[in-house]
């Protein structure tokens, strides 16, 4: 849960540059000390699928209620069955042989359920084609579930087949983590509008994209901006109840506008700015009052790094969800190397070849978006490491599911 | 695109049972050559994030539209830093070095971008600590995309980066497939409400699994039932105009109220009824006047491996979507044997063990949504094979994305 660190003085970087920075090892603690899942509220099932379960759930009842049938057939007792086959046809009178449906209870005495393709009618009741053991075609009282065995954990991310186990419960509803409430302040516009205009034109890259990937994470977005470059509305922003956890885009760096660090310092306490990560290396993490808020840099290359690794990080922790990046991992050979500087983790755009290897598409220090689109995924390389040799093995975190489906 | 069949005799099996059932390749070779991604629709940027994008997009202008600096700085030409270093600093006049921020387009005559860090403030200008080469610190004109260049291919589901790309091209909607429309009609109901009560009573349990699933795969689910086991009332259901898929879930067995398949006849086309496939056996296949329709077993588990294979197919690729079931595939030894009859397709629930095998927990035999609950997915067996022996390598479907995730 939130806590209020005590206030720390604030570096201002502007104009001087960061003097040390944390690792990424560091802000990733500080977040996940600083994090936990939302209290629960309870749902509607038809709005629950992709939900986090807030409780455990057992059966409350025996599942199913009765022995039931698992086909279309004929109820029986198996030991009437005894020695029947397709050229020895065993003759059961109407009533020791009842027609049921798959799912239907087994009448009083029965215990298998033939086929219907091992039965044919016979005048004086039917013909068993098959010799049954006890229980074949049967479904046991409490044999999904006995009343009070465990089925689904808290912290599952509930399937659509859960929905419908929830639903064979009785359930009509479920208690499930709450939707983290994120506000996103994009400060500052974009700087692309050519030399002949001012910087702060252009459409808004970030207020989009991170809406977007706030919502795969499983949060709210209320997104505002672009704001203007104004340390005491910012702050006034940042301190703003409501918000579970507040994301500050832009701003971030040692220019003369960016007052995104000193407004989360006004707003409560700037923890920690600058991070040894490329791209965003001018990340920053504290608390807005108690609330976790996190500084992206407006480059959008590294808004999406950023926000990746740590400010949905830190939504995806409140939102019930394991905190990492929500990326299926492989491990491929680097076709070519990727170097990387000591102290530094470092994030390459890759694509996968198609021999089954990987190779870099855009290193850390290409802007713009327009790599991740191209890329599969990504390989980030820590900070203890100088890189992957070309030949080496290595993690990458691809954007797409199930990119390897083989049927 | 749906296409009609020529009607068929319909082969009722109520009461007779399955005299030959269709291949899983062959239902799903039936439903790929009659569905296709809809027509197009624009939608807003902020309801882009994974839906289908129905046409290529490119770069309508260069990005950047200017050489810009990447970082925060001093804007310099490189030529004038050389030689410079740490203990080797060069006097810039204030005119030949202009503060810029990242992102904004460098000044006339500029070339490269000192980073703060490299440059000391000095009373007749600035000192320089760093030599430069041209192009340091700037992305040129066009470096991201040059104006016409590929971006996104039609049929792309759009990541939350790709929605920031659209907005950086100054779009605020884009062309995206358009949902299915799909109906789902329940018929009956569960039969499992123990031996003192009908057939039709407790909790419907597919409605809720069959909307979850249709939302997960893009599709907008109509859910009616439960209806009752009315043959006429059900082929009006069907032939209702409005849906782009009908999935006709319970009554498909051989039982005589399964009037699923009947219905669908009278309602168009009944072209497959049977699918050797455990579990739903009982599936079938057809047209409701042009709308490709599936029938889905009331069975839960044969419900959800139904749609997984076959519904969903056929909502994902009008979707846009690629057929197969949305779960990442991996490759992993067999703990356990793993037996399956020649001639039908197999569906194990199975559970990845912690030596990072897998092992059957539930056979295709066993009813209900508690075994896919426990399990971490499924292994198909096709119809060609006996099953997997232990130690042997099979693809396992996974219920849940990045379960691999490693950092």
């Amino acid at each position: 849960m939130p806590q209020h660190d005590a206030p720390n003085p604030v570096n201002d970087v502007r104009g001087r540059g960061f003097s040390a920075r944390a690792t990424l090892a560091d802000a990733v603690r500080w977040i996940d000390a600083r994090t936990a899942p939302l209290p629960g509220e309870t749902v509607p099932l038809a709005a629950a699928a992709g939900r986090v379960l807030a409780v455990d759930v057992a059966a409350p009842v025996d599942r199913p209620a009765a022995d039931r049938a698992t086909r279309d057939g004929v109820a029986v007792r198996a030991e009437e069955t005894l020695g029947a086959g397709a050229y020895a046809p065993v003759l059961l009178m109407a009533g020791a042989a009842t027609p049921v449906a798959a799912g239907q209870p087994l009448p009083p005495g029965a215990d298998a359920v033939l086929p219907v393709e091992a039965v044919q009618a016979s005048p004086l009741g039917v013909e068993v084609l098959a010799a049954l053991a006890v229980g074949d075609g049967v479904e046991r009282r409490g044999e999904e579930a006995r009343a009070g065995a465990p089925l689904l954990p808290a912290g599952r991310v509930l399937r659509p087949q859960d929905v419908g186990l929830l639903a064979a419960l009785g359930l009509d509803g479920v208690a499930v983590v709450r939707r983290p409430w994120v506000r996103v302040l994009v400060v500052g516009g974009p700087r692309d509008g050519g030399p002949d205009v001012g910087p702060d034109v252009g459409p808004d890259v970030n207020g989009p994209l991170l809406a977007a990937l706030v919502a795969r994470d499983g949060g709210l977005a209320e997104v505002r901006g672009p704001l203007p470059a104004d340390r005491a509305a910012l702050a006034a922003a940042l301190a703003e109840p409501g918000a579970d956890v507040v994301l500050v885009c832009g701003r971030t760096g040692v220019g003369e506008d960016d007052v995104a660090p000193l407004a989360l310092a006004d707003a409560g306490t700037l923890a920690i700015h600058g991070v040894a990560l490329r791209p965003g290396d001018s990340a920053g993490l504290g608390l807005a009052g108690a609330v976790p808020a996190v500084l992206l840099p407006g480059e959008p290359a590294a808004c999406l790094a950023t926000y990746d690794l740590l400010g949905g990080r830190t939504v995806r922790r409140c939102a019930g969800l394991d905190g990492r990046p929500p990326y299926t991992v492989v491990r491929r050979i680097a076709a070519r190397k990727l170097v990387s500087e000591i102290g530094t983790a470092e994030l390459y755009r890759v694509r996968l070849t198609a021999d089954g290897g990987v190779e870099p598409l855009a290193s850390a220090a290409v802007p713009g978006l327009a790599a991740a689109a191209r890329a599969d995924g990504f390989v980030l390389i820590p900070a203890e490491s100088e890189g992957v040799a070309p030949g080496a093995e290595t993690n990458v975190w691809l954007y797409d599911p199930s990119p390897n489906a083989l049927c």
